[in-house]
This record gives structure tokens, sequence and C-alpha cells, in this order.
């Protein structure tokens, strides 16, 4: 355990200890060190406030000042009851901790303050900077994480070795905070979760809706531009779908319940790769055909317990820029190649190329459970794979246990503001499915042979990237992404009409613009409009409708500058095509 | 009973006796007319043979030539199980028949054959025009409808009065298999169903994806101009919510089995009403902001038994181009009309004018478990919808008990191929909604008041508009919404570079366009292009390459012309514009 575990570890020993001098019968949980610093879980007769957080702080410090020492000492069990006597969360861990009848260890912190606990402090209070820690805030914890037993106060606190760490992370903490897309979603009127309708099934909102359209479009141009076909398939398979696939056996847990009808079960699909491939299945194919892309927005549903859903990131049902590609071996790994470039073009268009990295997620050998069994195909997949990044002069690094049941992945990882890694967008190689249903085409000596398949997203699933491009724009989207894209505002009322004219205009050449009636100030309407994040407003008064111009605000640089309709709508159409 | 009834019934005895003749051991069923004939249920021991069906027909014409008379008679239980001794199925229904002890009918022919019957015949075979029937085919049936029982074989005949009648009937038959979607969907490789992955789900193939694309499009344009704003919902929604709307109370038949998920219950959406209201109510609105209009292409789940599927027109997962309306009741008659309005462009952008027409759809006052109860808000929401429709001229019947539970419709109607009349189109008004949800909005006067709602399809539900389409123009389709708008055929392989320079100038342009390698002769690629219905055929020779031009040649007329590429291309457009 390095220092800064010990400092932390320590502080909670100091935290009970302040706690204790207030509240005589306050009893102890457990307090361990956490990352960026530690807790206590305390049973309190009654509710605290939010003063009694600063005066543990001022006890703590007060502790720390007295340079008292830290001393581990071997008990028996039967001491240990007594000593800790009155304190019955620690006596429920007694209990348990002496099943095998050995000595227990205790902490004393001078002759301040004992408690049960296997050790990892500092050896002197003297080594904790009283300026580098800082109580944050209690929540509720039940005792031991079980519902049944009862609801303790759970007090946090942050904790570095210097002053400068611990004030670098709240200000890190606070700019996540601003950024933050489960803030900024319903702040800014994006998206919103309805406990109503179900945790975990975000509603995109017309302004949320403009932004998922703008990346469909742009998901399927990308599409287009790599030679896919879309296709459109139903969100919901029969179980021998599933049987057949695989995922049933692999991919269960992550599943909803069956649905019952006409005596069989139907599932809400967790992945399309079944459908494409009934798709492709509709007829015979030559060798010539080949490769065939499917793509489609396809509908998603997984199962995520209710603690691990996350805003737009982690949700129950989502649409994938989903695609499938049916190949001869001999193409793989050129193709795979067009994939990873397709995908690439699809992270520089959505500006998030300096937040990415490339993960080769392969299977572990060890792992029988999650993988199918075949050693050669694993190989040859895995090697393939390998090749074509190489090639590309790809950087990535690699992670064991992180393929999917059936292939190999690319996975383009990102980290979310709280510093969590997600994956953004995938590739796959599938030399399984291709076996399990038996996909075939005609090759060129007239023999039936087997295709490969590769998985891939385009630009990921629409929630999860939405997600991250908000905290990646702290919600100013690029223009092209922009739900309303100008916003006009004349200086008053009496420029009405000509503000109107101007809204027609730009609609008619599909920008997204609007003009909300003009009854506040024009100050509070510009400082609305930043708050807005919108991108372009544009303002007229007299001068500009003599001239029949107008002035439009940059929210970027809050630049102004003069020009015609016609002006401001080549700017746009220019910028937009750019994805600036 | 008019005569044609009692001749088509006629004739379902003479079958049974025609079968009696050959077959001495046939056991018989019922025999009914039904709608343009009749059939009788058989039981042979062995399977009969198509020339079986000419050797009926042939024995029947026989016994209309011999005048026989048909005749009633009262019998006694006792004695009728005497006569149909040995005719099991006949026992058994005399059994049920002779429950209350009263005295059975039976129908002589001459003294031919006698059935167990109440009645509905010619007096004599000399009625029946030989000429104006014709045994069709067999199907299986369970005697009684009931698959315990054993099968049996059904022979079905068509009779009319008249020879004209027959033949025009089996002429329209012909016509309506060549339009039939579920032949034509899978023939022009537009849809296909697999039971693999469920019945009623159909997959969209590349070809009938691009012909939703623009129904889509088309239906989110007008939806622009109408004044809605777009939104995405999930297809998934909790218990409460559709315990709140009624839809559990008096819709639960249609909806699937629900999912169980974190001890709570989840169901796919029947309807997406309950969304539209959740996302209206995420913030509080003033009169000046109504109507709120929402729009979206929604995916709706309905549990159809497996027997009434029908292709792409009754299936159990479709997207309906769905909206919801929020009005203040003063608004509510002149927003109705401008719904009205909508539907109408949206029928007339489709081609469908001549094939709908419109329905008042009413509750039945008396179904008291079908409708939600206030007679006072029911009587007012007709009262409203009538005058509305009176006062745009619109042609309407009026239909009781076809109404939502929650409200009138005014139902845009259109019959199918096979004479079935389906909704293609729906609007209706709903004041129950807006009470059971409490959704409010703020007035003139700073009270809370009540919306009203107006649920609306654009252009319906896209799977079932599409088998509409595709029947209504025989799978031709207008220019716009064609998969193919044009393929490229140059004479023969040399002319290769100029048709693929062709092909990327037209794709260029947003122009679907293919080019099939030349490896057939061009009679033949033209007719495969033909078969498949595609607008516009282009060729090029020599000349064309020397002269920088094209030859096209329109599939609606056969029609050839030479022009430019850019001729071309300014056709194409202006054509899609205008939705030709």
């Amino acid at each position: 355990m390095n220092n800064i575990e010990n400092i932390r570890h320590s502080l909670a020993h100091l935290l009970a200890a302040s706690v204790l001098k207030k509240y005589k019968t306050a009893k102890l949980g457990i307090g361990p060190s956490i990352e960026n610093g530690f807790y206590y879980d305390i049973q309190f007769k009654n509710p605290i406030a939010e003063a009694d957080l600063a005066e543990f702080e001022k006890e703590i410090k007060n502790l720390i000042a007295q340079k008292l020492e830290f001393k581990g000492e071997k008990i028996t069990p039967l001491k240990a009851k007594k000593l800790f006597a009155g304190q019955k969360f620690k006596l429920d861990l007694i209990k348990e901790f002496s099943k095998d009848k050995k000595d227990l260890t205790i902490y004393k912190t001078g002759e301040v303050f004992t408690d049960l606990c296997k050790g990892g402090h500092v050896k002197n209070t003297s080594e904790i900077n009283p300026e580098a820690f800082k109580l944050t805030h209690t929540a509720g914890a039940y005792w031991r994480g079980d519902e049944k037993n009862p609801q303790l106060t759970r007090i946090y606190g942050l904790a570095f070795e210097s002053k400068e760490e611990l004030e670098n992370y709240i200000k890190q903490q606070e700019e996540a905070k601003k950024r933050d897309h489960k803030i900024l979603g319903p702040q800014l009127d994006l998206f919103f979760i309805d406990e109503k309708i179900g945790k975990g099934l975000p509603l995109w909102t017309p302004k949320g809706t403009a932004v998922k359209f703008e990346l469909a479009s742009f998901a399927r141009e990308l599409e287009r531009k790599y030679g896919y076909e879309h296709v459109e398939t139903p969100y919901l398979g029969a179980e021998e779908l599933y049987r057949t696939s695989g995922h049933l056996d692999h991919y269960s847990s992550n599943m909803y319940a069956p649905i019952n009808m006409d005596g069989g079960k139907f599932y809400l699909r967790p992945m399309a790769c079944p459908h494409h491939i009934r798709m492709y299945q509709r007829k015979q194919w030559s060798y010539k055909e080949l490769p065939i892309r499917y793509a489609e927005i396809a509908d998603y549903n997984r199962y995520e317990k209710s603690g691990e859903l996350m805003g737009m990131i982690r949700v129950r049902k989502f649409q994938l820029t989903d695609g499938h590609i049916f190949i001869a071996p001999e193409g793989l790994k050129e193709e795979f190649k067009n994939v990873c470039n397709m995908i690439s073009e699809g992270i520089k268009g959505l500006g998030l190329l300096d937040i990415v990295s490339y993960r080769f997620s392969k299977r572990d050998p060890k792992n029988k459970e999650k993988y199918f069994k075949d050693d050669k195909l694993w190989n040859h997949a895995e090697s393939i794979m390998k090749e074509a990044l190489d090639e590309l002069g790809l950087k990535y690094i690699e992670a064991e246990d992180e393929a999917a049941f059936y292939g190999p992945k690319l996975d383009v990882q990102a980290k979310n503001i709280n510093g969590k890694e997600d994956t953004l967008f995938t590739a796959q190689i599938d030399f399984l499915l291709p076996q399990k249903f038996e996909i075939e085409y005609i090759d060129q000596d007239g023999q039936k042979k087997r295709p490969v398949m590769i998985h891939r997203s385009t630009i990921g699933c629409l929630e999860r990237t939405f997600g991250f491009l908000i905290e990646h724009y702290a919600g100013a989207f690029p223009l092209w992404l922009s739900p309303v894209q100008a916003r006009i505002l004349p200086i008053s009322e009496k420029f009405s009409s000509y503000a109107n004219e101007l809204k027609s205009e730009l609609l008619k050449n599909n920008i997204r613009a609007d003009f909300p009636e003009p009854n506040e100030t024009l100050g509070k309407r510009i400082r609305a409009g930043e708050m807005e994040k919108i991108p372009l407003l544009i303002i007229m008064g007299e001068k500009e409708v003599t001239a029949k111009t107008l002035t439009m605000r940059r929210h970027s640089d809050k630049s102004q500058k003069e020009m015609t309709i016609s002006e401001l709508i080549s700017l746009i159409q220019k910028e937009v095509k750019e994805k600036k």
C-alpha cells in the first residue's frame, strides 16, 4: 500500500474519532480508503447537519497537529468483544472475523481512538497534510450493502498528499460537472429520462432529435460511400434464432426476459447479427457479388442493472449504427482495413480525434465460459486483425478477455468526464456465426464456400455517442450538429416582420433557425441564446433593415459581423458541409 | 336468403352427392354457401387428386341437367340417426342438434342425395346455371374448427348466377394475384417474412428500405410544413403508464405479454400516446406556446393472432407516422381541420386519391366495455368532429362502434385487392387521456387549464401503406418511390466505362441508379429491367458514346428518347419533386 492510501485510511480513523468526540453514542461501521479519498459509515441517533462536517474537519486538523502515533496490536476475540462493547457493528465484524479462532488486530491512534482494523496507516499523523483533505458530503449506505440491514450515514472525504492536488481535483470535478451530459442534457432540453416510462429508456426531445437526425444522416452517408446497402429489421426474434447464434448460451445475462407468444418465446434482440444473416440468406450469392455489406440503425436491447445505468451512456434500449459484412476469406484483411478507415472518418467527422484510443480486444484462452471453443479459428482471426491494424499503422493496446464471444474486436475507446473508459465504436471478425448459421456463397469453381463476417459500427450507438458529444463540446455543438443553428434577435418588436422573413429564408434552406417573441430586452435575449449555446445569434435593427443586412454574433468567440442574408446562408452551408 | 345464396348452398349438396358417387365411404362434414361460392368438408380414406375435381364438376353438371327437386322434411332424431348411420360427423351433429328433443330437418335432392340441413335451397336444380360454377381447390380443415378433431378435406367452389359473373370474378382474382403485395414483395425483393425470426415481423430488404426512407422523408417534410416537432421515444413502457392511460383496461388483448424486469413489468408499447404525453409534461406550457405538435415514426407492437397476419398489411410490429397535438379547447376544430388537410395532402402525394374513402367512426353508446364512460365528453367530441368534417365538405360515412376507447376517429379507408377494407390513416379527438394524465397549460388568466389531444397519423403505418402502394402500383412505383430509379444498360461491355461514368454522375445527384454487369444480350437485360419494373432504362452504344448522350426508355409507356446526361438529371429531379 502506497503512502497516499495510508494517509486516506488514517484520515478515516481520525474522522471516526472526531465523530465520537461530538456524538458519544454514534455506532461505527467501516471506514476504508477509496479512490481520491476515504469514507466512514456511521449510525447516528438523529440526522447530522452540514455544519457538523466543518466541525469534524476542524477536530481532524486538531488531531493531526497533536502528532499522534498509529500503532497496531494483536488481540483475542474475547478481549475485542469487551473493548468494542456497545459498538454493535464492530461486534458483528468480530463475530465474523473470529470464525477461525485466530487473533484480531486493532489500531490505536495515540490514546485518542482505537479501531478494529487490519492496518495500512501512516506512522504518525504528522505525515498528513492538514490542508490536503476535505470532507465533502454524506450519503445513505446499508450496513454491509444489504438493504435488510439498518441504513448508516456515509461521510465522504477527499484526501491527497498536497493542497495543490486537492484543489486541482476539486476544480476538475467542477469542470466535469459543467460538462456532465446527465446535467446538460435536460438543462439544454436535449433528452430526459422519465421513471414513469422506465429507467434506462431515454426520450429524445425535439432538440435532441434534431441532433439525432444529423448523426443518422452522417452515418448513412458514410455507409453509402463505403458501399453498404441499408436494411431494416425487427427488434424481436424467436428463441430458436438466439439458440442458433449462441447468444442464449453466452450472452443471456444481458438479455431481457422473454415474451411468450403463440406457445413460443420471443426475445427483444440484444444484437442484430442473426437478422442480417437471415437477410443474407434470403437468396443465393455468387463470389462476384461479395462482399455484401448491410447497414442499419438497429434497435438493440440490453439488460443493465439499474445501478449501472448512466444517462445516455449506459441504457437499456439503444440504436446502433450497425452493420455486417459477408466476405470471401481472401478479401477479409483488406475489407477490415476499409472498415477501420470508415470508422476513422467517422471519428474525424464528429471531432473526437483527440479523445479516442484503439484497443485490440482478444479472448482469454483460459476463460472457457465466455468464448466459443476453437483455438485454430481464434488464432487465425486474431492474427488477421493484428496484421490489418499493423499495416494501417494504427496505435493500439492489446486487451485480453475483452473479445466478443464469437471473435476478436477492434474497440475505439474514450474516457467520459468521470474518467471511466467506454467503447464508442467497434469492428469485429467472426468465423463462428457463419458456421452456426451455415452461410454460403458459390465460388468461382461452382462450389459452396463459407464467407467470413465482420460486425462493425459506423459511429457507434447513437445514445452513447450523443452523450460523449455533449460532454466533449460541453453542449456547444459544432454548427452542423446544433439543434438550433441560428437564433434571430431583432432589437425590438418593430423589426419582427423582417425577422420572420429571414427565418423563412433560413428554414427554406434547411437551416435550423428560430425566432422567439422579442418580449425581453435584447441584452437578456442575447444572454439566453448564449446560455443555450446557440452557435449563431442574428441581430437586426434599423440599420440592418434599411441596408437589408444582419449582424451575426458567434457563440464560440463572441465576434460580430454584418452581412447580407445570402452571405449568411452561404457561410452556414459551407461550415455545415465542412462539419465545422 | 337471396337466390344466389340458395344456388351456392344447393351446389354444396350436389358436390357432396358427386363425391359419394365416386367415393362411397367418404364421410361428410358440413357444406355451407360462402362469399362468391360454397364448400363441403369431407373425410376421404386417401387424399384425392386434382383430377377428381374435374370429375366432380362433370357429375354436378349431370345432376343439374336432371332437373332434380330440393325438398325439406321434418324427421325425428331417432330416424335421423338411422338415416345417417355410418356418417359419423352427421351423427355428431344430430347429437348436438337434438339436445332439445325437437324434430330435425333433412333436405332431399330428387332421390339422389339426402343431407341433414336447415334449408335455403333452390326449388329445382334447373335454377342453377351449369356454366356459372367452378370447383377451384382443396384445403385442410379440422372438424368443427378444433385441431384436436380429425382433419377433413375442404373442397371449394365458386358460383354465380351467370357465366359472365363467374368469368369476371376469376379475371379479377388473377389480376389481384398479380398485384398481391405478399407475392410481389418477395418477387421484386422488397421485403420478406422469415419464420425463423417470427411471424408478422417483416424484414425490409435494401430495395424496400429505399422506398421506406422515401416514405419517411415525405412524412417528415409534411410534418415540418404543418408545424410539428420531431421526437424519438422508446418502444417500451412501464406497467403504470398503461394503467394510467387505460390501455391495460381496454386494449390488453392487443398487447404482448409483459417483460419482467427489476421486479416490475414492462410492455412493448401498443401506442405511443403516453410517451408523447410525458414528453409534453417535461415542462410547463403557456397558452401562447400551444398547440404543441409532436411527430415520430414510432415503433408500435400489436398482438395479432397468427391466422390474421397478412404480409405487410397486418403485422405484429410496425412503424406509425405518428403524432399528437396538445391544444386549448378553443382551437380544437380549426386544428382538426388542419390535420385533415395534412392527411389529404399525404394521400395525394402517394397517389391514392382514387382508392380511399372517409369514415367517421363513433362509439356505440351501448358498448360499455369498449369505451370510457362520459356521455357528455363523447357527445362534445363527436359533434366537434362532425362540424369540422362538414365545414371541410368531406364526404364520409358514419360508422358506429368503430371509435378508439378514448374518442371518435376520422378513418381513411381503402380496400385491398382482396376486397377487404382496412384503415390507412386516422385522426382522433381525445378529451380522456388529458384527464387521466392530468395534462395542463397556463391560460391567459394565469389559471391551469386542460388541453385537448388530437392523435393522428401522417401517412399511416409504413408497413401497411407500403403494402397498399405495392398493390396499387402493381410494383411499378412512381419515379420518386422507386427503389431503383434508373438502370444503365450499355449495348455491350465495350461501353462499360461510359456507363460507369454515368452511374457515378446519377448517384452524385442522389438518383438511385444501378449498372449490372452486361453479361447477357441487351434484349434480355431490357426484359429483366421491365420485369423488375424499373421506371427508366438508360441504353447506350456507339452512337450515344460519340454524341455524349443516352437513350432513355420509360417503363410506363415503353417510349424511347435520346438526351444528354444533364437533361436526364433535370428530368428525373423535376419528376421526383412533382412526385410523378
